[in-house]
């Protein structure tokens, strides 16, 4: 299998334009969509194809709620760390799309799956974080070449989702997910455009 | 910006045959494909565009080498692990390319750096590492879009490692990188191939 060089300027594009998107519409997505979703965790890769990844859609309007709770109290200590200017830009920003977003899904790591047989995680069981990180990019990329956008909410405590989901201790927290068809599109990531933080070059030595 | 529905089928086919590539032609990459892959890091997602990927491009025979010894001292001891028909199977199969791979990167993470301003990692300090992972995929489908072969090599004990490259001690390693022009191409994980780990569905619940 060959692919031309059309093929890497598309996907060069896709990944231009794929934010982190907070700002939603609220229809629905569709039914074709979610399985063009679902497509990301089957093609991802993973350390001995152990495939850690572990999915629930989050439909519950008391879930979404206890998720909303807990962003909140998360976002009020982070904003309470900084000193007074930055605090007021801190607050100024829009992090999370929770109560727009019509789809949520939670996403765990399985940390020691029987999948695999412990191939190639044995010095570094960070490589089924690994994984699963990996499996929300291409979840990203399928999701921004649908014309669908994706925000991954981390101001949460990982301990206290887990529990809210009351998952099996072998569980941990990896991300929480909105989904949705986007407000408007844009190729800048949106804490470039607001000052908070400009794109700076990859650090890259030889040796 | 909208992209059209053969735009996400490129993307599909791209991922689809992405593999972890461990058989390599030698022949080198030229300067043009090295630009390429560069742009996986500037296209990356990162917490608060925090960008804490750090690469080192190896070229010394002797950190090379030094590698390379890790590795196997590594494989040995997972070999061990292994009750003896299990053994033989992970004794048969090939786990790297680093004898062949004209390209090699070794991947480090900064565990607190200034870009960013700490947004959402105060609770999450994991998502620095994510974001690495996440740009290390994007790498993977950009070379795979460009015909370039990429393993990731996560036998090796990461604290040795960080004294092998001598780093920074706020470096954590993620990932040693083969990269160069596959001997062949392959829509199947050789690990499936070979009846180490077949894929699984991905677990997906409602609630």
């Amino acid at each position: 299998m060959r692919f031309d060089p059309q093929d890497a300027q598309t996907l060069f594009k896709i990944m231009q334009w794929r934010r982190d998107v907070r700002h939603f519409d609220t229809t629905p997505l569709t039914e074709e969509d979610l399985d063009t979703l679902k497509m990301a965790f089957d093609l991802a890769p993973s350390v001995g194809n152990a495939r850690p990844w572990r999915v629930i859609r989050v439909q519950s309007p008391d879930l979404r709620a206890k998720v909303r709770d807990e962003f909140e109290r998360c976002n009020s200590d982070a904003a309470t760390s900084y000193a007074l200017t930055e605090r007021s830009d801190y607050l100024k920003l829009k992090l999370q799309g929770l109560d727009q977003a019509p789809e949520q899904f939670c996403i765990f790591t399985a940390t020691d799956p029987a999948e695999g047989r412990r191939l190639g995680r044995r010095t570094m069981p960070e490589t089924l974080r690994q994984s699963t990180a990996m499996a929300l990019h291409g979840l990203w990329l399928i999701a921004r070449a649908r014309n669908i956008g994706m925000g991954m909410v981390s101001i949460l405590d990982p301990k206290r989702v887990e529990s809210i989901f009351d998952c099996p201790p072998e569980w941990e927290f990896s991300a929480y997910l909105c989904l949705g068809y986007p407000q408007f599109t844009d190729d800048t990531p949106l804490l470039h455009r607001t000052g908070w933080q400009e794109n700076t070059q990859a650090r890259w030595e030889e040796r």
